[in-house]
């Protein structure tokens, strides 16, 4: 326990010292994952008060007073469904206190406003904290390989049973690698698995239909498992019976590219240009028009995080940072391949923690 | 797709006269789940522009042409990666224009009123569409029962297979259960599944872990599946092995309550006593503190949704309402029973869709 009060506490420590250069005296969390993140408590219902004399105190309902004494040993918590409202009222003094904009809705805005004490102002803050999840922990590190495990495992025994094969359906197959990654350990899905075979490949959302697997399909599988917190994402596009041109020339392409924006993926390097290693493969082949979205994102509590892999936007890869690699090229009526990697940015080349081979299996 | 058709205008003419008798020119839709009940698209991103003559149009991005034309052939879509201000661009001339403020975060507001057109004025709206779902047309009932279906049979073939029994984890009956509803067309959870065995029978928000299942065991699983929108609810709780003196006093308890909340869930029934008429069977045999939760809820594009049955609260049931009836009994330490219909309420007796057997069952 002691271990992971320092975690908890490192990062308020952060957010603190951000709080502080914007003149904010105290900030009111209340996005659940943030809650998490900031504190350790997993609950429905939660929010937390941290002042910039770092300070703080937690809030949820009576279904939790166990879970969270237990949870978060270090801070004080109080009683009340209306969590937001509840940790204002312990505020005393003239203050500026910051909230969540992105994610306090306008009506839980009036709400906290008709709560508010005499003398407090209440200040949207915006991406602080996403800013500071940017760079994980040893601690969220090993999460996330360690949900990357699991799924890279269950992807593994899925196609060692003979499970991605001509005459099941994409359902089938997404239920076999669901069942799997639950067995494993996997609470939920990260998001809606996609098995998407011969034509439907070419829909980079298409999840799992009714269509049965054929031989000379591509099959292009994105998956993703969540445990205690953290969610796993990796794609892996198979040829089912015999692979015809098409396929292996789009394989081989979409391949390059992801080895490019693996390569590319650094300390240093700006999120555009890791973008335009891979993008740029696609466009000299003459494809460039059928790799229809960008090139990644980070992975951590939520599946899809900062920082954005794209043509357009900022930025610069740092150590610490996670990034997904995922090009693709779709053809209607043809099929489509994405080969996805989730990557931690290190200060040599990139840990590549989803592990299934990249090379093209026929199955 | 006429029928279809018929059937979203149905609903924005509801909507319309609302915002009529509340003075607003057009109402904002960005909610994914209103906007696909007001118009059948189902994409992740878009948004609806309702205006008070009836006439409409959708917006969304790039990578759902090709679906919302499919989806909603009646109305015109403008496409736009911010549905929200793409929406406001269209309207000229002054009136006053309804958000969802229930939905929209401050940032979001924020961005709409950068791109308002001169002489508009946005309104917070709040539980006008909600109020319109209260009541279910004949296409969401169907599909409710289907839902329910799909999912009663699925427990049913789990007993059937033997998968609920001693020495298995709570996560492996958890994971037969959602294998066999993803086979059978459910496309997720409507929540996290609880199978809760033993003392964990005693914690209403437990969900399902690494704990063996033993003989003597009160078991209670509760599982929802999602399939076109629609989610299904139901809890049953079973015993393994032997049932002892406790588990039989509770078990009867409850089902007694649980079917007098049934029985009280008729129109014109105040939400209030429907909750009372659970509960006070359970006060009167001295278990009032150990059921700490309220009696039931709406079930339907949400798996939690408008009315509530509780001790506090509001409203009369009202025929075409959805609503759970779910007493429990909780005992720290020594177990729990939970037993859950959800109901949809007729002009005579209300109709249970959750048709697995309450008669306790002893595996």
């Amino acid at each position: 326990m002691a271990l992971a009060d320092t975690r908890f506490s490192n990062r308020r420590r952060k957010l603190a010292s951000q709080l502080a250069a914007q003149r904010i005296d105290a900030m009111l969390v209340t996005h659940l994952i943030h809650v998490r993140y900031l504190s350790g408590f997993s609950g429905s219902n939660g929010g937390l008060l941290l002042r910039k004399d770092l300070s703080a105190v937690m809030a949820t309902d009576g279904r939790y007073t166990t879970q969270i004494a237990a949870e978060v040993p270090d801070l004080k918590a109080i009683l009340g469904r209306s969590v937001g409202p509840a940790l204002l009222k312990t505020l005393e003094g003239p203050q500026r206190v910051g909230f969540e904009a992105d994610y306090v809705t306008v009506s839980q805005l009036r709400a906290l406003e008709k709560a508010l004490p005499e003398d407090i102002t209440l200040v949207p803050v915006s991406g602080v904290i996403e800013k500071i999840r940017l760079i994980k922990d040893p601690h969220e590190l090993s999460r996330l390989e360690e949900v990357a495990d699991l799924a890279n495992d269950s992807l593994e025994s899925l196609l060692a049973a003979g499970e991605l094969a001509a005459g099941r359906t994409e359902r089938e197959v997404a239920a076999d690698l669901e069942y799997r990654m639950r067995m494993a350990g996997s609470e939920r899905v990260s998001f809606d698995t996609i098995v998407a075979s011969g034509p439907n490949s070419a829909m980079p959302h298409h999840s799992a239909g009714d269509r049965v697997i054929e031989s000379g399909d591509l099959v292009t599988i994105d998956f993703g498992a969540h445990a205690r917190g953290f969610n796993s994402d990796c794609t892996r596009t198979f040829v089912i019976g015999e692979a015809n041109d098409f396929a292996r020339e789009i394989y081989d392409l979409v391949l390059r590219a992801q080895l490019a924006g693996v390569a590319a993926a650094t300390p240093g390097t700006k999120l555009v240009d890791v973008d335009a290693a891979c993008r740029d493969i696609i466009e000299e082949a003459g494809y460039g028009e059928a790799f229809v979205h960008s090139t990644g994102h980070g992975v951590g509590l939520e599946v899809h995080e900062a920082p954005a892999a794209a043509k357009t936007g900022s930025g610069t890869l740092e150590a610490g940072m996670t990034l997904t690699i995922e090009p693709g090229v779709y053809v209607p009526g043809k099929g489509g391949v994405r080969i996805e990697d989730t990557l931690i940015i290190t200060d040599g080349a990139p840990k590549i923690i989803t592990k299934a081979s990249k090379e093209l299996r026929i199955l």
